[in-house]
């Protein structure tokens, strides 16, 4: 009763070192980790996030403190959320890319402060329109897609001359990518600035705790009429394409957890693209609370939820626990 | 500033029909279901499980009156776990297969009481061994493999002459399926009888509140040396090809949250094989207490999960929450 | 005059993060490595090898203090090759597993210094063979075949019962790795060894220093019978297939710099296997004399190459340079 | 323990007839081989490069000597490089296109002593810049990308006036190929004259002596934002599809030897298309110094490594080596 | 009216060697040729064979003079056919192996003679056979497999032997290749003796003329029970697929010409066996008598087909012409 | 001594139907078949061609009684090919569109005698130029292929406006496809007219007697720099992609029979288009021939290159043969 010889695996696990060679391209490094930031139009003020506890928005004067032992301990890219609250809100986004933009003020500080520290920038309109929809509003309230994408497009070359190396529209607008692109080419920024495009950004439940934090949730409605439907992942198809025709640098997937077969499939349809997983805030919450209560280990859930989207084909995790995972990172932790 | 024709993309998800098109074969429906069932020897209890609230151990003169109502609302499949605690453990497991057994005792009653309900058996010694471990050992503590799988057959066996429809074996000794065939063809059973192998199933930190519901925790040791390490996909091609090689008939991912990559790469690959997925207790606590805790609504997320898996690839899900999706089935709520 | 969209590539590399994303998979860690040692029958000595400037022959009793401060640096495995010149040689091999066999005597030192440690050990005859080929001879001369892999079989069950974790047989008879994985199972020792097959090594002049190293020079004839013609990619494909089907754990390409695309060929072909590069000593000696005399810096062409080797599929490269390479990832030096 | 039967391999490598059989396609002949040639500005000097010992750079007056009786034993094809010391150099590559530069100079006597030769010109700025980077800057010393493939086709075009039958722009920028056919077209040359594409060119240490060779480091900075990062694979496919989109008739990979598998990778892609492979200077030293120290035979190693090239998939090897290779191919030496 | 850039090919094509660079795989050396040779048991005799101008059957003392010049010319490998007049022919191919067998008295001739030319032997029943089928019948005229392959692996190793470096079964009983390898297996040959198996030989009106040469035509019926149907692509695929997993060390299509695509076919589906092309006897006749009429010139009628037969994916063709192509090649003319 | 079962082939062969069942797809019918026409200015006139026996070239006058009997047969499609010896040729091609051109002329009688047959016109401007080449020439003598693919659009919509049903483009100037869609797109007869593109037409001395027959042979030079090279299936896969791009309707390899691998590999990449491979003048020379000296039967030989050049992928075969194919079709003949 022995099995054929090819049928033994245990051989392949039965050590450490053997295990570790079977997922030998999934390392963490803080390389493949981007830290999501909120910042906010009150510049000294460091404000918890309720929904997400551990989690906080920081104004201009906050941050350096903030940010300084994180780039010690290897910290080499964030992504930046502006959260207005002074600022007014209007209907074309006026603070988006005006020169109060909390965004547009804190990218010189970050890049005197930090050279090598890479900055990326969300591009939406949402948290500037009084409605708090992604685009520019028909009047009947639909999206006017071409006003849309000229406004974003507007908005990341704003973000790209204040000195953006990377800009990520995240409005799902149709034609945002080269209407970006486009704009970079004529302002002749193309070549230093990357876009990074939410290509396969649904529609999902697990943004609930996010919208508190970037006070972006709709006034009316919501975004399913932008944002892909969960179970479509024809569209997700189509739409990486589109944005890799468009001139997209690199790809996102979001949300990642309960996406990681749509990670998998943009790995396996576009491997020459580095690809990003935005493990999000409704995510943050459920490893969270779920540890709180004594289902597992924080620690360990997280290294094999990380592990899982690395395997899955994400080059880089765009994650709360950035902090948390460079310290570990730090203290030599295996993951 | 127009995008291509085709990339535009609103124009496919501009209405709920629309979006539902997009999705088309996610449903989830009572035959996407099966239900795990803790099965005790203790005949007239019903044990809560402090680590998943909710979900309860039966005795069997308890189980008749908890399955009639969902029965009612299409359930069509059960999964069988023995869990002893009167019995004495051993370390041969004797009472994997003796006539005490509650799942062997439980099985004939069941397909009496409900002539219609597929039954299926987890087939593992771990619950029956005084050291928890889930083959038999050596001297030294590793498994001996061979002593393992002649087990482990007959136990399958043994449920398979109880009246069980589907033995699934989640022990990952090395050639089970094959010697768990081959004694069913012995045993003329093998037309009767179908193999749900535990083809994928990972090491995870996400089976914790599980161990204690089947009080299944190694006495020492863990079970790296047969589960598959999370971050090895190269093995899981291995072990699911290996499985059918030996002869399944069904193929399961365990766990499924963070695994749907896994799932993904196991139906691209044996497309011809129905697929489950384990969504396993960690992953019942993770959704539970974000919900408890307001990061979102249970119900909303839970079905973005399931139809998150269903769109991986998982034709049925092996769910705790059974129960609470066949009442929103029964109340015509739409996933 | 400006290029369609997608054809900017300046904008994907314009950062040097943006130009780590493009490579993310590619890194060198400890765990990436596999430090070849030469272990000798005189038990005091430390033999430099002349042909391979910077690398030594060592007796057991030089080893613990060789290997200490590697181990501190994060060494995971080594790769043991056994040469003798107080042993006598004949034409069965005899002491490639008595035991006086230096590789058979180090191993439960090994264990016992470094309990973490992974030890492989290269299984050949041709070390102890008094005409230095790699398998027992017909009287005309040619191979015979089946006494070979026999006696191989026998060899790398030896090296397993002295507690090997990984036996890598580099002979390239037909049929070995079957006889080895055959002759485990018999032994009840197929779920603690892993077999590490050298699947596509070819007949190289990049081979020559090591041969000084080994004393494993044929005294008559060459290889060309048993090892691979450098041109036979076909071959390399049959010859990979063919392990596995017998029982392969792991996969070797070697030599490594030149056969790369081998390297990408049988990773495409195989994702499933952690695959292995052999950096061989005639590469060693092109980077080491070529820095020397100025052409480019050591350091700066060996991490390129490293680079080159994992980007075409490596998950571990077998190097000569790794206590150097140990060094500057201890030194943060990025790679 | 017999292997299965088609286990065996030694009967498909038992005489050297059946091994060449292994790989009938690699064989090296003057087709295969591109001679590169640095043709200075000083018409009467042959001027022997310290970095490469045997290679020289040529005046004009010195070339048909050099040439001869290369052309005798069969090569086929040369590429030219221009290196001025006489001339000055500019912000605008003014003599890479005048009536002085030494390569339009030398076409037209090439093609009167040699009328089959096939003739190809590296187009490039960086031999001709004062600051020695291969594009027009802005004044922040980043790529003017625009005015840089304006340039580049006009270069391109005066090249091909002068009679070149290929042009090969290694400048790397974007767009610089459809910019080529463009201008070509405009000049109706485009169908007497094809583009080799440097399509997968990377940022490489081992281009060293070469620098010295073509005298072309640049004043400030280094490459890394227009050349590929070498772990870049997916860069490459994207480059390489580009050049094709845009026109290029034949792709170039390099360096060659630490780039196998992207020459593989790229005749995978592209099989329609003819592929170079370029062995740089570094290679050459590697090759060089190593033999002289006495690690190989400098034939036998060269050897395996152009076999090794063919079986990557290169069908033309530039190669300094040349005139060495083209002496054994007329001696009868097999390769 | 500007054709897109991408579709200009005349620039790929304008120089004689921009020509060639389009098919450099596809050149005809010595080594791409393997010349059929008729051994007849006239010792002293040389043939002509009327249906083949220019074509003759050799005794053994006629084919020193014969093929001295050949080898000479480089010559690397002959397929001996024999033929038998003097001796007597029965129903079991007495003579097929026995002493006086043309082909095993010959090969240690040629080995002596030319100790580098490799030996290949048809192997088949038919010559040897009164009623001129290949295999052996049952009384009612149908093939007994099972005593066909016997007699054929008898014959084979007979071949080996007397020391045929390759034994190349064309009789298409079921199984043969199997069979051969078997018992070469016990005869301990297996590691000296290469199988190329006639893997897709259809039955074609293009043996008409060697049916002559060879003196095989059957008495009675025809080989289309044996011999593949010219339709039979798919039966083509099948049986090479077996002849692979039965041993086969390299695969032959006959005939060639019409059968190019089978070739392709071939070739792309096991790329990593050398594969033959058996250009048969009609097609020699087509090409002879067309040039004769002035239809074409033979010598460039023949290059283009030897060309194609390369680009279709043959590695080596077997020709009757190959006396008259070495002496193209000696002469440097190109091809 | 069995083969294994699904080694056995014999029981797929064993019947005459179970062997055309294997090639089931692979009948000729007069649908499969195309004849080509050579029609003269010499309006009563029949000319034998001497270089292909039983073939002519027709006036008017005569083509009615040649075509009657045929189409009676079930002649569905002929190709006309204008042949003028009165009419005078110049370096514009005037004559190739006048209204005197016999094609021209012929057109409209062919659709009145016989209103269900397909009429295809091959489209060239060699047969009416003074110097014989396909295109426009510049004055030193390398084509003109602006000039040439003008001039080719007018002569195909002049065909179309005549009322030709299909125009072929025989002469392999860069991007003709593209400008005759764009003239019938202008002349509103895009919807009429499907363009049949000679995609893939190697330059090859098959071709021979077709020269004399056509008249076509070029008074300098060849037509090497836009026919293709033989060993350029590169060529052939960019050049049929380009045809389809630029809006070709069904597609042509020319020649057949040395082109079948050219014939498998475009129906492989383009099976979505009707594949037509030409038979040219030499291989029906060489059938011809071969036939009348005895080598084989002709139609025995025929019909095994129809079944072959049909199994390779060809739709359409446009052959010389076509008079005695339909009639063997008549008469019931099986291929
Ligand atoms: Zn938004
Ligand atoms: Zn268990
Ligand atoms: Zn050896
Ligand atoms: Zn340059
Ligand atoms: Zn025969
Ligand atoms: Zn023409």
């Amino acid at each position: 009763m022995f099995p054929q010889k090819n049928h033994y695996l245990h051989s392949a696990i039965g050590h450490p070192t053997l295990r570790e060679w079977q997922s030998i391209n999934h390392q963490i490094t803080p390389k493949n980790l981007m830290y999501p930031i909120f910042v906010i139009d009150e510049e000294n003020e460091e404000q918890p996030i309720d929904a997400m506890p551990g989690v906080s928005r920081f104004g201009i004067n906050r941050l350096r403190a903030h940010l300084e032992p994180l780039v010690a301990k290897g910290l080499s890219s964030v992504l930046l959320f502006g959260v207005i609250s002074q600022l007014p809100k209007d209907d074309q986004a006026f603070h988006a890319d005006s020169n109060e933009n909390p965004v547009i003020k804190v990218i010189p500080k970050l890049k005197e402060w930090f050279p090598e520290l890479l900055i990326a920038c969300d591009v939406c309109l949402c948290p500037y329109m009084s409605h708090g929809h992604c685009g520019v509003l028909h009047t009947d309230g639909t999206i006017n897609n071409s006003l849309s994408i000229k406004r974003i497009a507007e908005v990341a070359v704003a973000y790209a001359k204040a000195g953006a190396h990377v800009v990520a529209p995240s409005d799902m607008m149709d034609g945002r990518v080269g209407a970006i692109k486009e704009l970079l080419i004529k302002n002749d920024l193309v070549h230093k600035v990357a876009v990074l495009s939410y290509a396969a950004k649904f529609s999902s439940t697990f943004y609930g705790p996010f919208r508190d934090a970037a006070k972006s949730k709709p006034a009316f409605g919501d975004r399913k009429c932008y944002q892909l439907p969960p179970g479509g992942e024809g569209l997700a198809l189509r739409s990486t394409t589109r944005d890799i025709q468009e001139g997209a640098d690199m790809l996102m997937v979001k949300p990642a957890l309960a996406f990681l077969d749509i990670v998998k499939q943009t790995k396996q349809t576009h491997p020459e693209y580095p690809l990003f997983a935005y493990q999000v805030s409704g995510e943050y919450a459920m490893i969270y609370h779920a540890a709180q209560k004594g289902a597992f280990e924080l620690k360990v859930a997280l290294q094999e939820i990380l592990l899982s989207m690395r395997r899955a084909g994400a080059d880089v995790i765009i994650s709360y626990f950035t902090p948390m995972i460079l310290d570990w990172l730090t203290l030599k932790s295996k993951i």
